[in-house]
């Protein structure tokens, strides 16, 4: 670990002088910081953020801009679906697991519909419409779509209602939360300071955070906290030592952040004895368009299928990298090929096409009878609309006639950042400090470091092993907002009291 | 996380008079320890040693007591297998791997003849006869076994040898290395302290590690260490809490340890802003008998195969629990049930027994056609001694034929601690303090912690993703002697310089 910066904590008496005081100080003005700001400035704190870009909005920003929302929203109502807090918490519970957290989940399912009315107040638009079809990402301005409710297993959990929330913009629609969270934030009162990285917490005797050390164009900068310093800094995906150290399934792929992801608050934290959580659960995408698996099958380099192809596609990509031998393969007939809504636009074209499943699985390189196999029983089920393996919706069962395809499935974005990766595969880390439901970083014996805040993804939130689309911007928004007022010591309900020191 | 014991490390300067004082203090009497002491004592450095426990051994002394050794040892040349440090390392990567730590399994490879002779002048025997089927653990006294070199892939990747080797005792043996590595380390002048628990590191005002306070019986005592602390303290697969934030994987399974794993030194060292590694990574066995699975197929829980049953059983384990859909079952016909050496002595019975595989996936819960299309295409290959999706040895490649048995595979150790767990799988955990070759400790830049070492699983060793029986022992011996001399000044060649603080 030789290249790291050093982040070990300076004391508050080696400072001979403040050059800037605040209440709380926020490190980082992504969604996280953005939502924790505003809240701590509307709660009447004098607020200071520092983002260590040239402004405002970090991974956020370029991000596609799904909001994880339900229970029940203006939106979910208007197109015609009843949702209830529980309904949600039971798909999260499963879709984000195993292992999500409980506590944290309830408490983000409960106020969702309040959540959602806080982004619409702070000028967020929602279209009143459904995309009803499964993708990444819709190519239209529906306000509601699909992450996976409606899909096995999770269809019979808990009742499938769309919970996808996205502002009224075609394409990613980061930039547009980002646009309205900071400008909440600085209209409540925040006061940012750009090209600003913090370095160093500063840490009073009394085992106080009371500030930090920061660079601007090179030189030292020291920042007071009255209060608290809340960390928004992001996750590790941007640092390769970081990762080889704790989530080395990322390393060589692709990253999906604004490359500023290197995971400095964490260790500003764990420097000062803070507890990590789960720092090897990544979200993990196959860059696969879900428009074609649903026409065929995915299967593994032996020919197996292993997920119902109508999944939320963070599923089937998990599904497919962290378990499954590759390469992985689309398997299609012409009438599925051809059904491919935009296939050219996507740039979906066969590595190799067969008149027998003899001969496509020998040009794969599959075991004899490996694909035989597969697709013969799966056509027996689908003649009967069945599938009793991974239950596809029977609106996608049909048996697979010749001629036959093999896709490589690693293509599908059409655009966006994600297609870099040579890998077909990009993805970012979801582990990080360990927080309390009001974003109270804790020690390595349970214990809030006082003044000490986390949210987004420099802290493990509500998720398990798995991810869902809008989560992240979902729980780092949610979490922010909850860290933010706890800070300014005007903490929102729900949370547990927690004994500073 | 409030159960946990306060573990924030203690200023030096609080300290009014230490009870005891030595040169380098280990912490935690297992192989580690042992190692670490024995090697700092004849180095000439005033040793103590803690436990917590009543007496020496820790989770070592229970363990089968494989020691995985090779590169061309004495009992590998007499049983006439040719071994070289490049076979043992190619395998290595690739067994305990991805992400295997190249760094140290270069050395461990390179020195592991003269760690087996190290283990020989220390008194222990090795018989020079090898077990040559798949197992566990070996009911004799053979000397070598096999630990999954010769099955695929591996036996493509690098000449295969045996490298299991094991002190002349029958079932488990790990009691009999520490009889001898506690009986070297004190003969060469390390003095043990039992009952005593150290809680908390205690650190100087130049940010070294100068002792520890310890409890005995209730009651506190402070130490000295002149030179260094040594942590050997364990991994944490008793501490449910940590399992929680770092490996939820092994949630409610059985724990193969002496129950004292509990992260405490792990702790200690973080609350003092040590760098943790590779957390999430554990050993996961599923309790299955290797000779059962041989004689059939191993499928997962919608009739697939996913593995070469004749694999080392842990990589079994690991392709299962952590991979597939269970339940697990063991597919047999009645002529290789029969052929099951001491079949009843290991409790094998069949939990369904059909004339036809479509009964056989009825009765199993299976889609129609799945059992029918697995052992069809397996049949197919078999009966020309192939099996290209796993490539397992063609002397175990037949037509399974009727009757047919589906028996639950998670049985077949027939003693010992690990069958104690009702779900069939127990494991423990490799992650831990990040260390440099020398044990030293590193912090959250990259730096030496001045004064701290680690070994053994307190630490993140050579390990990547998977696990090999013999090289917990095997690395926790290793490394532990490298950091005994690296703190008592003498460090053994190959280390990397480092400059502390």
């Amino acid at each position: 670990m030789s290249s790291l910066p050093p982040v070990e904590p300076v004391p508050a008496a080696s400072v001979a002088g403040f050059d800037h005081e605040c209440d709380v100080l926020v490190v980082g003005f992504g969604c996280a910081g953005a939502a924790a700001a505003y809240e701590a400035a509307a709660a009447g704190a004098d607020v200071l953020v520092l983002e260590r870009a040239g402004g405002p909005g970090g991974s956020s920003a370029v991000s596609g801009g799904e909001l994880y929302l339900g229970g029940g929203t203006a939106v979910q109502k208007a197109c015609g679906f009843e949702d209830t807090p529980d309904d949600m918490f039971a798909y999260l519970m499963a879709a984000l697991g195993p292992h999500a957290d409980e506590e944290k989940l309830r408490l983000y399912c409960d106020g969702s519909v309040e959540h959602f009315e806080w982004f619409r107040e702070r000028g967020l638009t929602f279209n009143e419409s459904l995309y009803d079809a499964p993708s990444w990402m819709p190519p239209t301005q529906d306000g509601l779509m699909w992450l996976g409710e409606n899909a096995w297993p999770y269809n019979t959990i808990a009742r499938p209602a769309p919970r996808g929330h996205r502002p009224a913009t075609e394409s990613f629609g980061g930039w547009m939360i980002m646009e309205k969270l900071v400008a909440a934030a600085t209209e409540a009162g925040a006061v940012a300071h750009a090209d600003t990285q913090a370095t160093n917490l500063v840490i009073g005797d009394d085992g106080r955070v009371a500030g930090v050390v920061a660079r601007r164009y090179g030189a030292p900068l020291t920042y007071r906290a009255r209060r608290a310093v809340i960390l928004t800094t992001g996750g590790f995906v941007d640092s390769e030592e970081l990762l080889r150290q704790h989530a080395p399934v990322l390393l060589g792929h692709g990253k999906v952040s604004d490359g500023l992801d290197d995971g400095s608050g964490i260790r500003m934290a764990a420097a000062a004895g803070a507890a990590t959580r789960r720092m090897s659960v990544v979200e993990i995408a196959l860059t696969a368009l879900p428009a074609m698996l649903t026409r065929g099958m995915l299967v593994n380099g032996l020919g197996q299928r292993f997920v119902n192809e109508d999944v939320y596609p963070g599923l089937f990509s998990v599904a497919a990298v962290l378990h499954q031998p590759g390469p992985y393969w689309a398997i299609l007939d012409e009438e599925g090929y051809e059904d491919i809504p935009k296939r050219d636009l996507w740039g979906v074209r066969p590595r190799f096409v067969a008149e027998t499943l003899t001969e496509l699985e020998e040009s794969l390189g599959m075991p004899p009878g490996a694909l035989e196999s597969t697709v013969g029983v799966y056509n027996r089920h689908a003649e009967r609309g069945e599938d009793p393996y991974f239950h596809k919706d029977a609106k996608w069962l049909r048996p697979l006639r010749p001629p036959y395809a093999a896709i490589d499935p690693r293509r599908g974005f059409g655009a966006g950042d994600r297609e870099s990766s040579g890998t077909g595969v990009a993805g970012f880390t979801l582990g990080g400090l360990h927080t309390t439901v009001d974003g109270a970083v804790l020690d390595q014996s349970g214990r809030p470091i006082p003044g000490l805040y986390a949210a987004g993804r420099a802290s493990s939130g509500i998720h398990g092993d798995g991810y869902i689309s809008g989560t992240s911007l979902g729980d780092g928004t949610f979490f922010g907002r909850r860290a933010g007022r706890a800070a300014a010591g005007r903490p929102l309900p729900g949370g547990t009291l927690v004994t500073e020191g």
